[in-house]
């Protein structure tokens, strides 16, 4: 499986999204000018792998700060950490992964710059081991709920290349694969920046796994010819009461498997949820360039020079939509609110 | 306006769509072959311009046949129609216009075949400037349904590229606007082939009524933040029941228009309804190449070379999420099956 993401000792590779399946081209990441760019610019895109590519971008940030300024280094690091969640507004595990990080760091109480550095360093590929495992035990925790010759519906991008491991929702299907259950995938285009088109389809394709492109506009008429059995996707901010922030066209689809009568699963680590915020109203949508819907993949102009577009990033659907929330730590089902609550009492959670 | 088409005396003009709107070339069709061609190509596309093309095809296609051979003219023009017919199976327009002039063709029992060449023109000419008509008709009775200051939601083109007039959806905008009304237009860009984005986008810019661009993915989320007041949408094909036929992507418009409680029109000509059929499943539903999705406009790669799609050109919404049909004959309102059996008969129509 191609990773999204490469420590290399003293920076971060990472594979350029925006030119697969295409090109595979690599970009070295030696500053965190570099990580913000790659992050803001969808280099590297996908809730868990956003927040690890952070996270090893705030250690690059201070890699060469001087060693006899240590009472600056916590004041840079807090800088470095609200630059980097400024480059995605939405995904809730960007802000998760630096907030949790410069909390450690606080509380450890260093006393020299190094050992501040190689905290941070270690911090960065403990996240990205843990994610990995996380992958796993989603993937684990979801398989049950795959039935033989599943035909699976999904929207973006979720796999190998939105995640540390083996993927979040894609995982999943990966997993139910290896464990021969035989399932067919649909994959939505996902326009504007066609994440499922380039990066679903070509993912799936390596695994060998069946997978049938279609256009988003598509999906309803797919589920009223009975062709769709389950709907699942992934997440990049989910509140405590389950309203969930995903890649915009997410809440479209759990409408019309609503009203299909068709399951509609999200698959997300613990750390996509944001116990802070209740309400979907609360969660801020990202809205990105007119020039990604007009100009596709900056190759293909499809509308005049001077259209104005409505382009948010994600979009917001209500946990009365949602069958089930599939974890690492378990698969939260309705009532979604209170058993958040519950996951979250028995997690013993702090962070958030 | 652009005009879709121009005839120009022994030939049609059509403005190839393909190209548009970045570049206004115009072909030439002599043949019935040239004609079969450019519907097929979507270089003409609209349910009421298909049609009118395809009147003309049947007068290209006999155009120099030999002026002795009268008792094969006929077979000729049938063979013809069946040809045509086959360029575009799910809009009904093509078949209604080749099939109703071929009718009255046989029913005129003509004597020589330059009469019947100049019976077959004139039919066509007729068709074009009827079609006109037919819009300005819709228009008229649209205009009331549609509130000052309103924000519609569109999906594909319904415009003076897609009819012989103003249009059908679109010319109902037209004539709301003209009428003061300072409507603002939401434009699905409509995949696979962007009509939205590349006509509908370009033909408002031209009449100065605001337009904004989105991706179809992003209608349930535009709905959702109450920034629309109505869809309207045109039709291909219409069922006696009401099941209407429209590009794809509507029966998607649909379902969200009616779960965020937003009225749902659909506006056509008396042409486009099917009073043979009853069901949306009699509707036979094109489908396409997967190259459509998967190199956008020909130009533009989004998937690996040997991807799987799934392009139906046209979905099928049924009655219940249509608020009201708006013909050039009067409003369609529910129950839309007994009141469509109610203009029928009014209309005394014969045809179908």
């Amino acid at each position: 499986m191609t990773q999204a993401l490469e420590w290399k000792g003293s920076y971060l590779r990472i594979i350029d999204q925006t030119r697969l399946p295409f090109q595979k081209v690599y970009v070295d990441l030696h500053t965190i000018q570099d990580v913000h760019h790659a992050i803001r610019s969808m280099q590297v895109r996908g809730a868990p792998v956003i927040g690890i590519t952070a996270a090893y971008g705030l250690y690059l940030g201070v890699k060469d700060f001087p060693n006899d300024h240590i009472s600056q280094f916590q004041d840079q690091v807090a800088a470095h950490a609200e630059y980097l969640k400024s480059a995605r507004p939405t995904a809730v595990n960007l802000a998760w992964a630096v907030d949790s990080i410069t909390n450690k760091l606080r509380q450890l109480q260093i006393t020299d710059v190094e050992q501040g550095k190689r905290f941070l360093l270690e911090q960065a590929q403990a996240l990205h081991d843990d994610d990995r495992r996380r992958c796993e035990g989603i993937a684990q925790n979801g398989v049950p709920l795959i039935p033989q010759r599943a035909r699976i519906l999904t929207h973006c991008n979720t796999g190998a290349l939105a995640t540390g491991g083996i993927g979040t929702a894609l995982g999943i299907i990966y997993k139910a694969h290896q464990n021969g259950k035989e399932v067919v995938v649909y994959a939505d285009e996902t326009r504007p920046f066609l994440q499922g088109a380039r990066l679903t389809v070509w993912e799936l394709q390596q695994a060998g796994i069946p997978v049938t492109l279609i256009c988003d506009n598509m999906a309803a008429w797919l589920m009223k010819q009975g062709h769709v059995d389950l709907v699942l996707v992934g997440a990049d901010r989910i509140t405590r009461h389950g309203y969930v922030a995903n890649k915009i066209g997410t809440y479209n689809l759990a409408i019309l498997a609503h009203h299909h009568k068709i399951p509609f699963y999200v698959a997300a680590p613990i750390s996509t949820f944001d116990f802070q915020l209740e309400h979907g109203d609360d969660i801020p949508i990202e809205e990105r360039d007119c020039e990604e819907i007009r100009n596709i993949l900056g190759r293909c102009e499809v509308a005049p020079a001077n259209t104005s577009c409505w382009n948010p990033a994600f979009d917001v659907t209500p946990p009365e939509f949602v069958t089930a929330i599939i974890t690492e730590a378990g698969v939260i089902e309705t009532p979604v609110s209170e058993n958040i609550r519950q996951l979250k009492e028995n997690l013993k959670l702090t962070i958030h």
